[in-house]
């Protein structure tokens, strides 16, 4: 079953317009989530970035906060998959259009919820490479946005498994490091330093990546967001990337250069606790935080 | 009527799957193109540029090129539009995927075409607006291929109509000019030089383009593709767009600058009245061209 405007369908019965912009000119956004044993975990988080990103673009966002989660609740249930692990994704486009660029005045935007379950994957250390045949732009606002425009990150993803990689490290146009294929970067460095590059670098400012800066800050562990080089993350002591999906995901190798001796370092590991009791604490809260949608509302 | 896939289906007909990856992460092309009396132009220079954007995404091309023109000849026929003007547009897809950016290993790729009728247009003198809220990226090879990651174009689009122009010109990472939202764009020097950017500057490398660079070269009107500065453009004594509906269209104002004192130039109505050649000459063509298919067949 899939939610799609408004309605919950059997997923053969999925139907857009054939002038929907989402499909014509990638004019829409999506959000990727993860579900702890039932639960959206960080869903206010997603909902904030959809609605930033709904603004920039000018697409009204057809769902309120509360809304959403009912119907996530409801689309888990419908797919028996409400105590369990799961992955969703929203994706909302402008919906149909006329010919060529403009939006019309009063777009009627489409949304899709799909789930798919997600059973709990080992985070072995993974091979990078870094990518050659394309660049983020971060001279871009979408470099911000989760939004459609997603075909350079399949490019790199391609170019990195034809190199027998499982990931892409993207560089910016001013071949500065950037991010993965989709995820966030982090480096260690040998002072014990935490080093991820700044939404300016042409990043998504991931969910994962906001929650890794909190539990740095209130653990006193030393992170700054800065423009890093290539050297940066050859050099570095401990390297990992993270999404909502992969958490946080240790990195041995990049190109034919080994990090850590391939091994997940130290402070991955602490990283990793301080999400984990995170992930713990949203599966052991109630099934909703009453105070959140009010600050929603306001 | 809408071709989907091998067949002709009324347009509220349309479905594709919910894991489309058209839809999902712009992973696909297009191509717009121009029917003057039901006759398709330039439909080899086309199908070589989707050929070779499908080449480079490593996404099959369902059709052959004569497929292409049976299947184009039948859908203006159903359509009322056997003899008439109009736009056709072919949307083609990776087709659906598995969760996640890297491509099935056997891609069964979407194809749609659509059409619309279309009235010979006044080009009237354009209103440009530099703009300021994105770049092309000339770092990505998408900027050379028509594809679905389409949104800074729109956004480069909304950004002009709210400034009250009728089009964009975009800029590169590197403040150079690349096009208009959805066209090349030329200037004409105080020396009558034709200059337009490269194709390394971050554009596509439009068929009208084409056509012009050629019809320049047989009429001995002096064309050189180079990097353009802004600068550049406000200095230039002429200013035009094209691309395969709007075909050539003057510039009468940039920002708050009027170019040529808001009239069309001289070169412009040679370079239209070539062009127009071209048109009648396709019009005035048989409908087939049979060393055309033969040659890409070779």
């Amino acid at each position: 079953m899939i939610y799609l405007n408004g309605e919950f369908i059997p997923s053969p019965q999925f139907k857009i317009e054939p002038n929907d912009r989402g499909l014509l000119l990638s004019d829409g956004l999506f959000e990727t989530m993860r579900v702890y044993e039932g639960k959206v975990f960080c869903l206010e988080e997603h909902y904030a970035r959809l609605l930033r990103g709904a603004n920039a673009l000018k697409i009204p966002l057809p769902l309120k906060l509360e809304e959403l989660n009912d119907t996530l609740l409801k689309l888990l249930k419908e797919n028996d998959l409400a105590n369990r692990d799961a992955t969703l994704r929203i994706t909302l486009t402008r919906g149909a259009g006329p010919r060529g660029l403009l939006p019309p005045a009063e777009p009627k935007p489409t949304i899709m919820i799909t789930v798919a379950p997600m059973p709990h994957a080992e985070h072995l250390p993974l091979k990078l490479h870094i990518c050659t045949n394309t660049r983020r732009n971060e001279k871009s606002p979408l470099s911000n946005l989760k939004s459609l425009c997603y075909l350079d990150n399949v490019l790199a993803k391609m170019e990195a498994v034809e190199q027998k990689a499982d990931d892409a490290i993207m560089l910016n146009t001013k071949d500065k490091v950037a991010c993965a294929s989709a995820a966030n970067i982090f480096i260690v460095t040998h002072y014990n330093t935490v080093l991820t590059p700044r939404p300016e670098d042409g990043i998504l400012p991931g969910i994962t990546r906001k929650l890794i800066i909190e539990d740095c800050k209130e653990n006193n562990i030393p992170l700054i967001e800065k423009e890093l080089t290539v050297e940066d993350v050859l050099g570095a002591k401990e390297v990992f990337i993270t999404n909502s999906v992969l958490e946080i995901q240790p990195v041995a190798m990049i190109n034919d250069k080994s990090v850590n001796d391939g091994k997940s370092g130290e402070l991955i590991t602490e990283l990793k606790g301080l999400l984990d009791k995170r992930i713990k604490n949203s599966i052991a809260s109630s099934e909703k935080s009453p105070w959140l949608y009010w600050a929603f509302k306001l």
